[in-house]
């Protein structure tokens, strides 16, 4: 559906000049300093059930309710806000002035507690807003979720006229028999218009409804001006994760960026010699997982070994992602080391360690979603089993000292998949200033 | 080895006041104007052999080389540069000043052959700056590797106390043996040095030794600091990827970053609910590939179909890396389809096409790969039977035509990836703004 779509081209289907958007669609948005929905709950997305993994603590919303009542604030944060977060702050229009209200006192209880958004914006997968807020949010973990100070994210992706053409091709084809005024109101329903401008300043509208800060990756320079425009029009605080390094590379290659979003067409994805390696690595690693086919441990360039529930399968996935061939092989007390794991190179070997209690309660978990009877529990997860499977890897992590032993308590995966990399990648190049390069 | 590292402490390993780092260690550099080492070749790394993926065609290398000469040019960068490409650029001290010498004219030929360099320093794990730099060269790629001007990455990860401090008690435990003077000596020959403010600073020098630019993400924020002054002392143009959006997250929530990177004491990453989730899924999806197990296919979050390399398992893998349990079902000719897979919910069932000659040419390199003799080859990858089997897949799409049907031809897994989130949310929440939602 979508591959006859894609193919069609809309000779009529042009792009309007970007610097006239934000005018036309101004006069639609009138800011909700009154809320027309009083309950913060329906407030945020009238028409949008809360996806699985948003769960609030009942307790939490009646307490950072009550709280809010208490001290005469607004759970639902006004539209204007204290400070756009732009790293180049233009001089504000009157009419913007006008929009914005004076700078607010924060309100560090019950607004703090009911869960503060981040809009992400991309035309292209979102991928980069998503890591790079991830990665930030890192700094904060000691007040998010468990702490009081909840953060909900909303990843928009795909805001351009490429995705807005396919969607609405694939809808036309599928629809051709439709009047265009139903046509229109089907995709309206749908919450699209047109223009990916127009979805862009809905999001952005949104936010400023929600109280929400945006992220935005947008390669289109007058999709990414609008945004700012948009932006510091309705007093969000926004931040352009895209731009700055763009900018910089551009200069630093002395090349223009080409403004095309991934997926765009004209932006075709290369059959490279990586792409094909990355997938050859895939299939290598899930068939050579938990020590299946040890006669291949040759072939790989980096074999994790170690206890079970150390991480072996979710690191070696993530190593194949990125292109390495990974094999890793179990040990179990009782049960012999395939020999080829002694006959290759030592220094692709990486053994792999957890402290004790935490295994424990790994294997707990593991055992409780297997659905194990007690019996087979106690085996796999009591402590003195536990223990003494870790002694038995200690003794064979020490009967060959050129396997590097990672210590995996506490770190995420891509954690200690850097660490591996380092350490494959110092070994291998025996260089003064380890580095994993790449070329491109 | 790490493990009893990591649980050491070390109580007179303090970190020096950042304030000092640059002013001690300005006199150990002197800006390489005139280079030591007259071949470009043996200047970039001396004693650091090119990793694997790092093959540069040797007639472009002529071909630039001999620009190069013809023009005048050197193809070493000198160390001082145009612009330094700090959003906010501070006010610079008359040192710096002599330090820098006046705007160079750039050089668009014989140097953009010869290929530019970026490096990437972070005290984490490194994939944000990968990430992000990744997503903004993306935007070059109609000038890259295969256009004439290549682009080469170096990350240097871990450039933080903790590593540092790990990696010293490591050898520390392993040579204990050894006098300080040894232990320092074999330190140096690692290319370590105790201090992460060093590392960075020797990696800032190579950087303008090497005429690349700088991509940092130093949640330490005197690093970050010791970075910006060092870039701006050497005329490395350098962007801070981390900070903008970490203040921009920390005014919006009203707290500030605790400023420890991926992987430091006390930064724990804990055993959470997402955790175990991306495990099981991880797990879930390799049993599943290649359809096997079809009774699990109820258990499935998103399903996959398609005929054979359209790239559905490193897209099931992709997606499993998400937290999604995804199976996929290959679609072959005289190949029962399993009766389960019309059986589930049709709403997560997503069909996969691509372009016959595309696919041809895949399966004709996998077919390589894989040893296939002549006959073989012929029916799996020859025209004919790739047209037959894609038109037996669309038959089954048209049967089932609550299956969206993505065209993957020119697609990264990443990009398939986000479109099939986009569909697999919207579908589930039927949403009047479709989004990806996540609460920290």
């Amino acid at each position: 559906m979508m591959a006859s779509a894609s193919r069609l081209s809309l000779s009529n289907f042009h792009r309007p000049p970007p610097s006239t958007t934000i005018a036309e669609l101004k006069p639609t948005f009138t800011p909700h300093t009154q809320p027309t929905n009083p309950t913060p709950e329906s407030d945020a997305t009238p028409s949008c059930p809360e996806p699985r993994k948003l769960k609030p603590s009942p307790q939490l919303n009646r307490w950072s309710r009550a709280r809010a009542i208490r001290s005469g604030h607004k759970l639902d944060r006004p539209v204007s806000r204290t400070k756009a977060w732009e790293m180049d702050p233009p001089a504000r229009s009157p009419e913007t002035e006008v929009l914005q209200s004076p700078p607010r006192a924060r309100d560090d209880d019950g607004e703090l507690a009911a869960g503060k958004s981040i809009y992400m914006v991309s035309d292209g997968t979102g991928w980069t807003a998503e890591h790079s807020v991830n990665a930030a949010l890192g700094q904060f973990d000691y007040c998010l979720v468990d702490r009081g100070c909840p953060v909900n994210t909303h990843l928009f992706s795909g805001v351009s006229w490429h995705f807005a053409r396919g969607l609405i091709l694939l809808i036309f084809c599928l629809r051709n028999a439709i009047s265009k005024s139903l046509f229109i109101r089907y995709l309206r329903r749908l919450g699209l218009k047109f223009s990916p401008f127009q979805r862009l300043l809905e999001i952005i509208k949104q936010a400023a409804k929600e109280g929400a800060m945006l992220v935005y990756t947008l390669a289109d320079n007058s999709m990414a001006e609008s945004a700012r425009q948009a932006c510091r029009l309705w007093g969000v605080p926004s931040t352009d994760i895209l731009s700055p390094i763009t900018e910089a590379i551009s200069s630093h290659l002395g090349v223009s960026p080409s403004g095309l979003p991934r997926g765009a067409p004209g932006r075709n994805f290369p059959l490279s010699e990586e792409y094909f390696q990355r997938i050859e690595a895939i299939e290598f690693t899930i068939k050579q997982d938990d020590g299946a086919l040890p006669q291949n441990l040759q072939k790989a360039d980096i074999i994790l070994t170690g206890v079970s529930r150390t991480g072996k399968t979710p690191l070696s996935i993530y190593l194949a992602q990125k292109g390495y061939k990974v094999a890793n092989v179990p040990l179990v007390m009782g049960v012999a080391l395939p020999k080829m794991l002694f006959e290759v190179d030592p220094e692709k070997v990486f053994g792999l360690t957890i402290n004790p209690v935490v295994l424990q309660t790994i294997r707990r978990s593991r055992a409780k979603s297997l659905g194990f009877g007690d019996d087979a529990r106690s085996n796999y997860s009591e402590m003195d089993h536990v223990r003494k499977e870790l002694e038995f890897a200690s003794r064979i992590f020490a009967q060959n000292p050129a396997w590097p032993v990672i210590e995996v308590t506490g770190k995420a995966i891509e954690e200690t998949a850097a660490v591996v990399l380092r350490l494959h990648q110092d070994r291998k190049n025996k260089c003064s200033m380890p580095r994993i390069s790449k070329r491109y």
